[in-house]
């Protein structure tokens, strides 16, 4: 990793061993900006939002942050009264040590659901955390989040808006329940731009939407589901407004980056070997397209022989068939990559050779056109292999 | 097993291997009664219907019939007009070689999909098939239907309906791709009550709904779901119509056995080591409860941990809170057995020792009350193992 790729200006980022896990590996994170930032964020939709997720849904309708602290290890979901109180006193430790006020921190955790934070050593490592943040400190806070993930998801983007450089950079965690509705895990994404707080949340939004919103490892939704943006302004752009020139070339950086991500947290799901891209065309409504998508996706079967490298379609055929959209059964055509595979009512002969190179690939794009209308949507997904299960067998609570 | 145990009087069965399986097992079988029978019929909601699907549909609307032929190995889904065709010639092969009218035979398939029948082989087989057609013969028709099944799955029942005695006994597939919604994989039953068509339609399929529609393996719907059941009245009981006194011991019986049945079929799934009950109880609505009980039997992550044998209830919470229904966080109780494990928004500390000693049994009941209403549902699902990867992801296309 070359350190000046994950720099943001005016952006200080840390992470450390405080520990919470208990193999020595980092396990808090602090971003912190140097001055106060626009903000948004998107959460899980899951009726048991962690605590910090409540907390942050609170106080990101300000539109302004100017730190995030998180931890891994423990989720802080589940501990009632007792596990807000927890993330409050987590807030109040880094907003102290930072000198900024307290509910322009942000928290999230991710980890065991049900088990309370340790609090004292969390409050302890906070000192070191603060007093080593610096410019080249991404990809520390980045190992601070991680779980089960096997590698780091770190993405950054540079462009002009109106003849000032403007950097994003994001980070994410993922790894097992990941079927985000609103957000990942924990993805982070830090920029310069100067931007409307409002209009940022506009942005922030509609990117999380077709990156975040559209990856699936498990089709499990977390209670700790959280992504969050701080612009800090320090490009010194022309800010962005709604309806403002180059607000599109932002969003467009912004969405390229957290598809990115997003594809990132897919290709390190747990137990993954291969991802799977699944697109659902002419449906008849987008919500038709997702369904049927996302059926695809979760199907245990289909994901089995995609480990297995077997083409068996009709596994995927009897996934869209039983996802609660009324299907046209003979106009329905489904295609690995280029190859025609099932179309008019039946299978097509002959390409056997064809789908069984296409199996061993580790990326392979299945495509089901509907013959219904002119709507679609695409998924990433992992396969389900033999770690699947051993990681989360035993994955210790 | 004692023959004895599956004779219905009227009933003739039986099971041959005509070679649709390259092994040597059984994969074709026979239900034949010797008079006509009042015939009902539940069949996947799936838009890819098998073909025989589609021929049972149409046949079973007059509500009679009096044999079945069954095959294993080959599906014969989404094979289009040929697959029609296929299963068309089966039922000729069996009525011509039965001597009967060819629109009394109904068919059932199971296995890969996308694949012609073998019909030579079949047609052939059909000869040997009648010619070895006996009373004993329903545990050689239970084999002649199993695909990746470890047992055979036969239940009866015996009772007096009006001082006569009826036998019930039923067959049934089942191993994967097993959420049957109307159905299960293959399921027959055979019964010598005397029963109105109308009303043996009405009582299957109440049976049907809290058996074969309340077990889950996978999550994923076949395209060949088929319970079938022919009543022939040669127990002469007073025939048993709408409101008749009767009847509701007999659809107890029926219902009892339909539930034995899938009870089995779900200790038999693919590489199940457990059968987990979800009770979902205290829901507004019906569909509420459903969704709820479904969202936490299909989770691989709650699957995976009961596997593993640890009790991180955790999980539990974090798939119904995302099953799209709306629950009040803080009224929401778990249980496992009778261990409270979530109360008021929160673990309940200090049980582990239990909780440790429940996961290591191969039956466990989830109980969770959802604080809203007074509906309840009950599903009953099985774990997710390193043998349900190995099965799928080699399973022959």
């Amino acid at each position: 990793m070359e350190p000046n790729n994950y720099r943001v200006p005016g952006f200080l980022a840390n992470g450390v061993h405080a520990g919470i896990k208990t193999d020595g590996r980092p396990d808090l994170s602090l971003l912190y900006s140097t001055r106060p930032a626009a903000a948004a964020g998107v959460f899980t939709t899951n009726c048991f939002k962690a605590a910090p997720v409540l907390i942050d849904m609170e106080r990101i309708r300000t539109g302004e942050a100017q730190a995030v602290i998180a931890n891994s290890g423990v989720a802080n979901a589940a501990t009632g009264a007792e596990g807000l109180a927890d993330a409050r006193a987590v807030s109040r430790a880094a907003s102290g040590e930072l000198g900024i006020p307290d509910e322009l921190v942000l928290v999230a955790s991710t980890g065991v659901i049900g088990h309370r934070l340790p609090l004292g050593k969390i409050v302890e490592g906070v000192k070191g955390l603060v007093a080593g943040l610096h410019e080249d400190g991404i990809p520390a806070a980045e190992a601070g989040i991680m779980t089960t993930d096997r590698f780091p998801k770190i993405v950054s983007r540079k462009g002009l808006i109106g003849s000032k450089e403007v950097t994003l950079c994001g980070i994410a965690k993922g790894a097992g329940m990941i079927e985000p509705h609103m957000a990942t895990m924990l993805a982070f994404v830090m920029t310069d731009a100067d931007i409307e707080p409002e209009v940022l949340n506009v942005v922030f939004r509609q990117a999380a939407g077709g990156s975040f919103n559209a990856v699936t490892v498990d089709g499990c939704m977390s209670t700790n589901d959280t992504a969050i943006i701080l612009a800090n302004g320090l490009a010194g752009n022309p800010r962005l407004k709604r309806g403002s020139h180059d607000l599109g070339r932002f969003g467009g950086m912004l969405s390229s980056l957290m598809v990115e991500l997003a594809r990132e947290l897919v290709r390190d799901g747990e137990g993954a070997t291969k991802v799977i891209e699944i697109a659902v065309e002419e449906a008849k409504t987008l919500r038709d397209a997702q369904r049927v998508a996302y059926a695809i996706a979760n199907s245990n079967l289909v994901k089995t022989a995609f480990f297995g490298g077997d083409p068996n379609w009709g596994r995927i055929i009897a996934a869209a068939g039983a996802a609660g959209v009324p299907l046209p059964a003979e106009k329905v055509r489904l295609f690995l990559e280029d190859v025609p595979v099932f179309s008019g009512g039946r299978g097509v002969a002959g390409r056997e050779q064809e789908l069984a190179e296409i199996m061993k690939r580790t990326q392979i794009r299945v495509r089901l056109e509907l013959g219904m209308g002119r709507r679609s949507w695409t998924v990433f997904a992992s396969d389900l292999s033999f770690d699947y299960v051993k990681i989360n067998a035993h994955y210790h609570t």
